[in-house]
Order: C-alpha cells, then sequence, then structure tokens
C-alpha cells in the first residue's frame, strides 16, 4: 500500500549525511539500497550518542531482521540529506524503528521506512530483553 | 508478520554472487543493506539477459518505488550466495518481484524480500505501460 | 615510500562527510576502498561548487586514470571526517590531486594520496584539454 | 608512471567476482573505488582458503597501509569479471601485493594496482612477523 510522506516532525532524532559520487546510480539518483545504509547510520548513531552502543565492547548488540522502504522522490549527490528516527514499537527484545530521509529544504520525505532491530547477546546472539534504561531513552524519540 | 523462508525451487531465475570482503560488517556477517545490492543485480541481470533493457540505451527503464526484506539466518564472506528470482506480480507499468538470497548448500533462504519497479521514459522519467513483449518474458518467471 | 602525514593547511578545498555504519569493516575501522569513494566526492563536490561539472549535463567529464593512498591512522563510524583537497598538476588533459582525510579534532591527515583525471568528451570519450577557465579554478587551490 | 597492462598468467591465484548494479557509477561504468574492494576480496580470500586467516578467530590479522591501482580501460555490470593475484614482496611483517582485474575474454588487465598489508596481533593491533608457514604459502604465490 502506499504511504503518505511524512514531514520532518515527525522524527525526533536526525542525523545530516553527506551523500557521495557513488551512491548515485546509472541513472544518476541515489541508489535505494544506499537509502538502507543510511538507516543503520541514524539508528546506530542514536545508540550510541545515547550510551546504549560502543562499537566492539558492547555485550548487547542489535541484529536487523526485516527493513522496508517507499522511495518518492529522487535524492542525488552533492546534496547533504537529513535522516529522520522515530521508535514506533518496543517489543520484548525488538524494537521497530520509523526512518525518513528528507531531502535539502524539502519538509516531506523523499523515502521512508522501517527497521526492526532484535536485541541479542554480542557472543551468543540469543535475544535478551530491552532493559529499562535502554526502554526509557527510546521512549524519549517514539 | 513475519514470513516462511522459501525454497530453491520458488524461484526460476537466478544469479551467483561472490561475496565481498566488505559486505560483512563489524558483527562478521554480511549487512543487511548489501542484499538490496544483490536485488537491484539479479533484477537487472535478468531484464538484460532478456533484451529488456540495455545500460545506457534503453529507452524505457526501471525505477525503485517499493523494497522490503527479512533476514533470517547470516551470511558471510568468502561465499557464494544465490539470488532467486520470481515476478509476483505484473501492473498496468509496475512490476513486483519476490527475490531471495541462498547460502551455499541451503535449500531455505536467508533472506527474503520483495523489489517494485515502475517502468518510466528515461528521458521524462514518466510511467510507460509494461509492453506485451516484456509482459511475455516477465510471465515465464512468474 | 612512506610518505608523512600533511597538515590542514595544506589542503585549500575540504568537505566534511558523515561516516557511515557500513564503512567499518570487520575489524571495526573504516575499510581502504572507502577512503576513494571519499577521493571522488571531494574531488567532484569541487568541480560541481565551482561549475565545472553538471552532472548528466557537462559535455566533459573526467576519468580516473590512476589513484593511490597511505593509511596512517584507523578512522571509524560515526565520527564525521573531512576530506582535504589540493591540485597538485595540471597536464593537457589531466589533473593530479592530492587528496587526504582527517579525523575529528586531529591535525595530521589519517590517509592521504593522489587522484588523477582524465579530462574526456563525455560521449566520445577522448581527451579533451583543460580549459583556461577550468585551469582558472583549479589553480586556485594549488 | 604509466604502466604496462599485466595479462593473466602474471597471477597465479584466481578469484571470479559478479560485478553488481551498484558498482557501475553515473558514467555508466565501475567506479574506481570499487576496484580496491576486489582488491581486499581477492586477498582475503587466498588467505582464507590457505587458513592463514579465519575472519574473527585469527590472533594475527592484515592491517592495509598502502594501495593504488592505475585503470587501463572501463568495466561494466553485469560481467564476471577476474581479479588475480601475486605476492610481489615479503617484508619482516609486511607483505606487498600485486592484483589485477580481467575483464571477460580479455587476456590483458583492465585495471591493475598494489596492496600492502602489515599482519599485526588482532588485539594489540602491533606489528608481528610473518610465520614460516605464511611465508612458504605466499612463496607459492610470488
Amino acid at each position: 500500500m502506499r504511504q503518505t510522506p511524512h514531514t520532518r516532525d515527525h522524527y525526533p532524532y536526525t542525523l545530516d549525511i553527506q551523500t557521495r559520487w557513488n551512491d548515485n546510480d546509472v541513472y544518476g539518483h541515489v541508489n535505494n539500497a544506499i537509502i538502507y545504509m543510511w538507516f543503520d547510520s541514524v539508528v546506530n548513531s542514536f545508540l550510541i550518542k545515547n550510551d546504549l552502543l560502543e562499537i566492539g565492547k558492547s555485550k548487547t548488540i542489535g541484529l536487523v531482521v526485516e527493513t522496508g522502504c517507499q522511495y518518492f522522490a529522487p535524492l542525488s549527490y552533492p546534496e547533504i540529506i537529513c535522516a529522520g528516527l522515530r521508535v514506533e514499537h518496543i517489543g520484548t527484545s525488538s524494537v521497530r524503528y520509523e526512518i525518513a530521509i528528507f531531502s535539502q529544504d524539502l519538509q516531506a520525505a523523499s523515502a521512508q521506512g522501517h527497521f526492526v532491530h532484535v536485541y541479542v547477546d554480542a557472543n551468543t546472539r540469543k535475544p535478551r530483553p530491552v532493559s529499562k534504561a535502554m526502554k526509557h531513552k527510546l521512549e524519549a524519540i517514539s
């Protein structure tokens, strides 16, 4: 089903990302797969800035079990895009995030989708419940 | 909703892809966004091999309007994975593909999802109807 | 031969780039190949901002014939790095750029290298002489 | 200095790699930075197949300190390219590899360059001498 593009105010956490030459594919616009690299980057940026993830050290890490995206308008290098993040749902050990990508000067999303992390033990890769402290920080952007 | 992994026989067209060092992220497995690069590669490989796309020359090109994926099991460089393709639905000017990624020696998909192309005029980027000839070739893998 | 890392003042043009989750490889640092994506991005950013390149429209484009890089210190997502650019040599139809990547808060380059463009006709891909106007703009950062 | 393209017989170890849609940049050919992802992939493929590297487990890992490449001819998705590898020099704790990329059906390299690994302790990241056993296996492709 076709969604309606969200506006910037739907997303409490944001990360500006400089596009790269290679992001544009042969059709002259940012390739659809690159968008997902930005999804990963904004989610983990939030986790790192909130002391919920320290790469290579955290005992709990997020593994991606589902992603999806709808593309509304083209994006192109060399613009700086803005990735917006909101927590949609907090489960026992999983979190579903809503993410959108905004072109410079536009209020409506050029692409938007979801990203589901299951939090697991970094060694055993078995699911671990989302801690109270983590839940509290996630609720701040829900 | 959690899907059931498909088996290889669900996908009539396949493309073997050598994984790359960079496909693995810091958690030691192929990153979720890389999977979508393979989605693009198997769809366009089918189009090119069936004379439905000639990069830089075709007057009709496919733009991606929606993608999605569920991840069931980790994949890792240096394995050669297999991308499977099936046509799920042919609309007036859009085609919805089902795609799955198979690890070496496994029958069940490690990741599977969908990919929706809208076919447009290469210059104006306005939708064009899927031609009879194209429809015929797409039906062969539906 | 091992070079000495340059400092930021060696590079008259700069571009800040947000690193991405995928830039880090399995060893926890930005992969060596990613650095070259930044090289491409800073060179073309300079060309675009100086009206020397309009993607998809320019009649003259730069093709890469040689690149090289030495890596001095690790870089990691989620930092914002700075790519510095200087023109080292302007040939008849080629330009050799010096590029360095700076980690946040460091004055010495974490990686530095070179990048050689040959400017060619966008259609025939035959070399074209660097125009006087272009030469003038390039000399401003040499 | 401009090199002469090597032929396939110069490289004792090879890895076939399926190109991807995203490898082509806006100019319709494989981007220069992608070549370096293939360099990494062929080197580590050799190490893994010869039991010199087990990702995530080896106590000695290779860090890249220098790379370089000259580009002779364009490569394009959807072709399968061949990456060739030769050991050029074995130092105390470093190894310099020569690598070339061959287009399908061509005997002369489309791109060729070098790649220098320093082998370090996976934890301390301090250089470790190349072992006799490793040296022996590397000499087999020198």
